[in-house]
């Protein structure tokens, strides 16, 4: 099966129409291209439980603090349908900028509380496009269920919350972290790390597991588990740690002490790529 | 034909799924209550377009910058449920405050630019409480139209921005305000009105008919157009004029020279009560 290439709004409602009167279940997985095994759990969750799998590939500018960071996001799109293809994704909604953003946009959806901590500190603006851009996505697409990975915890929770607070008819399902077997979290940023940082690199989700450890271990204090984990770290001066935090789970906000469940994140710059991960604890 | 009674967010959604598969339309009267002529008029045109009319009562806490002004709206259900059954409305969506804000609200959706003059400049808040709400009662019921007086010409300026900024599946529908044979505008808050302040409220539209005249004339000057209106309310020292505004129709920002469509708005209080009407010009 080839995975069907849709280029515009209107050709998406118009396509997914009679889906709907067939009352076909549809499954939505927002990506930006780049497409790695992470997203192929995420296309495997939704062909799993849907009947219409839509897979969207758009980098939203809106959503970058750093032009830098957007320019550095370059799709193949040939490869991606090639590899929405062999997954068995029935749509791929690949929108022009010009497409999804006419005119400058004058409307954003705004989550307070889960955007405001951790990533939210250090980009401004990100969650706000992100939630804007998803918003967008799930109107167009109209899916039963949309599919999101918990590598982007953040993400995620902040989309939960737009969700149930907007009454939006759409069932958000968390995907887990797929993982390289050195325990590197799958991103399409690791591609831009030189061979010597990738090396280091899983020293990131180590330092998530002996934190978690130290949980588990009976350690009650986010100062102490954070200090552990920083520490851990920073025996490499190539990593420069933005942030490491305990968050509540749910609320994406940081805890003093610990009282499950709680989720620890990181946020770490290693040479010029910054990359993300967190674990449930 | 009685109108169904729905006070929950379940129900109703339980209630039009089958109206769905059937591919029957849907329409949506947003109100909050106390239900005028100014509605019959909505329902009215909703009934023509629709095959079922669902027609919502719920006052929003959240677009109110006064306590004194959301106490004063009071509903009796009775009375606007057997109003909607005389014009045809199959469904009343009654929910309670809890209903609808079960938690503390983190999201919120915030329209830039229109929002901003007008009664955005006197009310802080208020667009983004009447944005949020109606994306929620949209995203509830789903339906095809929504219909919306043009008596609130910047709440229709919004909501009409945040439907297509967002891409939300429903086509906005303004309907022309409706008025008393004297030129009063429509409005629950009219009843609040003493004897004598209800005798000269109709100046109200009297300024803005002057005021589209002038233009009408040849006049090009938004502030000469002001000067003209607002002097004609001054006769009378009841009224205290918040703004009196030459507007372009679509953004709703004040504009200096006049160049068609614009609208005139204006906001005035009388006595206890605040008053806005508008007319294109």
């Amino acid at each position: 099966m080839t995975s069907e290439l849709i280029p515009t709004i209107a050709e998406m409602r118009n396509r997914l129409a009679l889906s709907r009167v067939r009352e076909r279940t549809i499954g939505l997985v927002p990506t930006m291209g780049a497409l790695h095994s992470g997203h192929a759990a995420l296309i495997e969750r939704a062909r799993a439980d849907c009947q219409v799998v839509v897979l969207s590939i758009f980098v939203n500018p809106i959503q970058f603090d750093q032009s830098a960071d957007y320019d550095a996001y370059t799709i193949d799109l040939a490869k991606d349908v090639e590899f929405c293809s062999r997954l068995g994704v029935d749509l791929v909604f690949a929108p022009s900028t010009e497409e999804m953003y006419p005119e400058p946009l004058s409307t954003f959806v705004e989550v307070e509380g889960a955007s405001e901590h951790l990533c939210g500190m250090f980009r401004p603006g990100h969650f706000r496009g992100v939630a804007t851009v998803v918003a967008k996505l799930l109107n167009i697409v109209s899916p039963g269920k949309a599919y999101f990975g918990e590598k982007d915890a953040q993400q995620l929770a902040v989309i939960a919350r737009m969700v149930a607070d907007l009454n939006m008819p759409v069932e958000i399902v968390p995907v887990p972290t797929v993982r390289e077997p050195d325990g590197l979290a799958l991103s399409s940023r690791n591609k831009r790390l030189t061979e010597e940082e990738r090396k280091i690199a899983p020293m990131l989700y180590k330092a998530l597991q002996l934190a978690a450890g130290y949980i588990r271990d009976g350690c009650k204090s986010a100062a102490e588990v954070r200090d552990l984990a920083i520490s851990y770290l920073q025996a490499r001066p190539e990593f420069r740690v933005e942030y490491l935090e305990v968050v509540d789970a749910e609320s994406m906000t940081p805890v003093e002490q610990i009282a499950v469940p709680v989720r620890i994140a990181v946020a770490a710059w290693l040479g010029a790529v910054r990359l993300i991960d967190n674990v449930k604890a």
